[in-house]
């Protein structure tokens, strides 16, 4: 056989297409591809729920790539062990409790279970705005091309609904501030100081839903709250995720 | 117990340092974090070679993360889909012999599975230079931060020593032009136009040695034959990969 | 009714998805939205023959629309006034000879002419390189979107398949150049000084096909050839475009 | 008759400045050239109204060349359907009630319209302020060639005279910030989120003279009326061009 | 001998990890390295502090290399000559009261003996967070590589712990504003207007504790206390460096 | 009488206009506005030249602005004094033969006696090509606003018609190159090591007619020649610009 | 006698340097080189007054080198024609009380006589702050090179000191602004909208001392006061110039 | 006594002025302040020769700040340990024949060294050009504030006249180049390969006189020479210097 470039471009532009507009529509999205919003997504995929995650980023894996001052490694405290065990990601003891990963192992190895679980992942997509109507609730989410902005261009969006929202953006929080920014009841506090043994105790119970249909996990959990700051040490963010999927599984599946 | 930051930066600090140090002298040195240099990486670790994947962006995964034109789909001929049944990456057959897979999944567990076999990877990390010696053999990789150029700053290299290079670096195959460049007897002929199916052809017999140390894989071993190019089809990057590994182990493990 | 943002999102993909698909494979590619690649996609559609102009920026018109030195006319000699008149652009005798017309109203109506033919436009795309096989023919594209370019990103293109390609790209004979410089026998001879008479005097004879399946109109036939420049008169762009289209309109249809 | 360059440039020249001195006093000044603003001035033109439209880019068209996330398609509701017959712009029905058609073809065939009306198109031209006197009532533009701020340069602008000025900057609604940022009374509300059936049902309330001789379409209507965004809809783009259209003439027609 | 450059790069790597690591926990953090910076350090560490000096740049000396407009020389009053003899920086009276000195040497000086008295200097180290707690006290820096953010990178930093940080870091006062940015209770007053004999006269009594744990000294103490600037006379900034390595000292050798 | 904003502008679009309409043909186009462009066409303007010249940058001067290093002194030789006499620019002897004038007022002086003695200045005018017909004489420029390529735009320049160049476009001799590039036969040998005594003797010599119709003068005679660099002295400008003026009005006036 | 580049070099920097050393202290210091602070300090000198006119850019002219939108002409009303004709500034009445000139002739006269006058010139010169001391006056500047900003570099200004500043620095009124930032007793209300005539009427009414030691004229004057802006017509920045002068001129020599 | 700012500025410009003039005429003067070139300074100075280092930017030191990348440390072998110890700098012996030093202390005392040993250094001070006469010596160099170059502005240089150049220039080899490229006959043959043991042992004989009056030492000397790198070692470059030092000391002192 004759492999022919047109069938090839064919098979990606068809495949990818009919996968955009069927996401058009979707239970969860979750917007930014950091290890919250990675773990998040795998879990809401596995149980059963439709999830599409958003990066407006070429890669997936946020700031976990880069590990502490570029040294690719990671940490997990004891209580985050099991999920660092659940998705195959090897992990040693450096003291009683401090467990230390890979950080390119810890990306890719969430990412796979995200993918086998069946979470679609969209890159290059930025949010522009959300959806809000009449009913005051979070609705659907307004996205771009990334490269659009990067590039300086004007160029319209297209429109996705969705049932519930996770921001996973991160310390910038991008969802809650687009709904704040425009109005929404949602006050925003903003990150504090480093101190990670607070923001790795708090950070569940600040993962919780901000604004009808808005859920935060990650460090855009706390910096909604204007909790601290915790550095390197993953297990809030893993546990985070794990908490949102839960929250957000059960606002979509039973309302 | 209360979670202590200078444990954790020190947890993050003494363990890469170690891997670092220890890293300083390996096997084989893969330059080019694609899915041509994945492959070869997981292989070559799976073979029991202590091998290292240098990478000068933050994230691994190199082109394949924006499949074709921004979508994330990549196609694989049928003599390559046992590399990616191999590695767990689920595809769909488009018409007979173009199998469909998505960029995201491919990339992570290509990236999961070198992990799992114990290649090492080195990523923000960028390749200046090549050691040579007097018995003009390529013996070793002069490296530093990425950041440093992006920065703009000038501060001097560290060295690594190798047996092997697996040049894996695409259309650039900068290992190659280095070596050229500076007088080695290794003539580049730079790539030839679009043509699909000769590229994925021809391209495991221009994997291969181009200079004593020095292996070529992916594109960098199209570009150095002048051979055609082939765009998002990717079998014969994975094929590549798979005989680099071949061509290295045999090369460091029974010189 | 009430609108629903789904639904147009729906109805822009799935349209253009269909469009973009159903271009993977056509008869003449135009590239550069220019006032002799429109002519041509015109008269080329007017002729039944399945046409898809490329153009790399976001807007269609190319250099028209400045007119000169920021000036928004355009002069157009007498000769070439009946194309003018054929596409209902209004124009004024400055001197004998000398037709004055302006840009905005040439660039919109000319667009609308071939819109209203059937010409399919495809804006925001740059051609990356050019197929050709075995028999040493031109036979398709490779094009990608060129914000992607512009965002400094790496992303693999994809492939349309052609019977003939018009080089409309200017003065940088942007295909004319990409065969040219992997070895293709297309000797380029460059830009001449200005010379507005000789230069609109040759280039209907410049307008050629200079390789297997790629012909050359407007300034990059002239670059081609090493004429002359002529400045903002536009009588040569129109009649060589529609020269263009009689040319690969006979190679498509009459092969 | 051999072809001249400088009574080429001549005629460039003198007939555009004669032009632009004609201009410098005017009816009704338009800024901005995407659909609603063109849809405006061609119904300024076509009612006998001396209209220039102001555009600072090169190209006129603004946002809709690009359609939705680069996918050049529009749609337009049932209630507009009669606008895109008007101007013989093609669409197709999708779903009961969203046509829709190709952006190039929608934005050529607008310009076109409004060049035969009549209508006068100055690209490149930014305006800076606006003149306001002692009667409190917008009586002109203080305008500039946009490439003075785009390379840096600090030149002082000229000043044009007219009877009402339509802000049909879009987002940003640049006028009517003009006038508010200097002590004009005229509340600005700013975007809400997206939510175009209401944005699209609203738009034509929303156009109206918001300060003595300043008239808003399009999305700076809605952007001062702080109403929600309708995302790549153009049917209230183009109903409230031609709102606007009436209301500017009558105002200019029989003040 | 053969030199071997992995010994070399294992030289560096070794020793300079263990440093990082032992100074992951420190007595005093110094922030800047500009001439009260180094002047605190030097003296610190002459009384048996563990001090640790961190500067964003690559190069150590801050804004004295430039002397006064690029004519690199600095002026010192009389009440401080004795710090320019102590150091060994040689100067010359140009006016009685008024002594010169190179400003090549007076960096040089200061930092060649900071070293020998052993303060230990990290370079290319950017401050980005605070570390306060429970207690309100400041207790440890987030740092990471500058280049990292001169990159535009996102990569998590790491976390040192400290007694007792002083704020050298010039007109910008960045730790005093990073802990009242984020609510700690010190008020920033900015700089005044240029008087020198004024500002010099008062910078021993702003150098003191402004936050538990926090000591500014140079600039930034006048800078929090809106005292005015005073120009390329550098007496005050020695000597307020020499006041901070007091009060610093104390407060960690005899809390 | 009320000032009038429109007049204003129309005063100065409409003189200006017919100026831009009445230089497309001139007799002498002097491209550089540095002090030999600046002599040159003073003295042209004298003798009842009709010149124009044309500058890229905003202002008038070139490098004589700045003297040297920025200290905004000019040296003059004996030779030449009488030049800086004749323009009424005041000189003070340093040392025998050296006179040292203010950069700001030697540049201001010679500007205002060329526009007392009629030359007309163009500002913010790049030239982008050069006119060569089939007697093979440089025949005219091809100009456009500067602004637009720094602003990176695509658009058509205008043509103006002269009798003679002189080209006074400092080291890049651009126009000199412009007719190399192409294909005139004019070597250029480039500027050489700074020898002062020797650049400044010869460079009477080298101030001629280069090619047919094209005379240089300053810094573009000595690169066209080969000369030596001279540094901040400037009587050899002055005297070459005086005599670029001599050989040009002798080629236009007596051809 | 042979050129000798030492001695070049030794005459400009020992010239200007005592001069710099003389300027340290001076009468009035005019800040801004445009149209009324090249007249204002052209009058000071012809009073006999020590001044130094202070401008960033290399060269000096302000915004009037480029016109009205790069058309480079002024337009100049009856009542300030008289100072055109005392600088010998060619102008041509366009309608009654409309006075053409050119913009070059202008900058270059207006200049030329600043110097023959005897005011010194300082380009390249950045004001960072101004001096003000226990009673409250505006008693020096704070100055640098400007290309230490444009470099992005960080090194010491130095200070000169003057009995008055003339804040001549156009829309930005730079001088003030300092004065306000820091405490001063100061409001500014910013520039109004273009009102030529009211502009032009009541500049004088605002050219005026607006704290102790600081006059502020030409557009710096308007933006202090509120007042509206004029556009292309120049009349009110001479005669706001002549009465700064007047202003200024009184306050140093009579005090 | 009250500190009077005026004072301030004109002990620095005074003093420093003094010392530019002085310097306009030297023995020798070296081209780069990294390891080499201070070495070099430090030894000629101490050997009675007036010595001037020009340093292009801010700060003195070039790449040795950064040490190996950005691990602050260098090492220096056991054959140049003495010159560590003569310049007081600290070292600890890592394994035998190889001395680890803190990159900020070996940087600091050798410029402190060099300092009181009376070389002169001036920092941003860029080499534009050198002066060859008709006996084909370097004779000089011409210089200009590098600031100017980083600022994108055009003013000339100065001249300054020299017995010899030390091109310490590092890998660019700087005026070894400028000579070449104008006709110098001086073939440079780049930079080899990594090959530290070769590199370091070849230096020495690479430090030579490469032209009449211009001496090459450090990365300088082995980039001209075609010799191997040699990365973060660097006693061959302090070696290197001292040789250099020896020899122009001995061409200038008994020419």
């Amino acid at each position: 056989m004759e492999l022919d470039e047109v069938t090839i471009s064919r098979a990606i532009l068809a495949t990818q297409m009919e996968t955009m507009v069927e996401y058009l529509d979707l239970d969860v999205a979750v917007v930014g591809g950091g290890p919250s919003g990675i773990t998040c997504a795998a879990l809401l995929a596995e149980k059963g729920v439709k999830v599409g995650l958003f990066e407006k980023k070429l890669s997936i894996g946020g700031g976990m790539w880069g590990g502490g001052m570029m040294f690719p490694r990671i940490v997990v405290q004891a209580e985050a062990k099991r999920i660092l065990d659940r998705f195959g990601i090897a992990s040693k003891e450096f003291e009683p409790g401090y467990h230390v990963a890979k950080s390119v192992e810890a990306v890719s190895k969430l990412t796979a279970a995200a993918c086998t679980a069946g979470a679609e992942f969209f890159n290059l997509i930025a949010v522009e705005d959300v959806v809000i109507k009449g009913d005051g609730r979070l609705a659907g989410l307004v996205v771009n091309w990334s490269p659009v902005e990067m590039a300086g261009l004007h160029i319209d969006p297209l429109t996705i609904r969705c049932k519930a929202v996770v921001d996973a953006s991160g310390h910038d929080a991008t969802i809650a501030h687009m709904v704040a920014k425009k109005g929404g009841d949602l006050p925003i506090r903003g990150e504090g100081f480093m101190w990670a043994d607070r923001a790795e105790g708090n950070i569940l119970e600040h993962t919780r839903e901000v604004f009808p249909g808005l859920f935060v996990c990650g460090m855009a959990a706390n910096a909604v709250a204007g909790e601290c700051r915790m550095g390197p040490i993953f297990g809030g963010m893993l546990l985070s995720g794990e908490r949102a999927a839960d929250l957000a599984a059960a606002a979509v599946l039973h309302p």
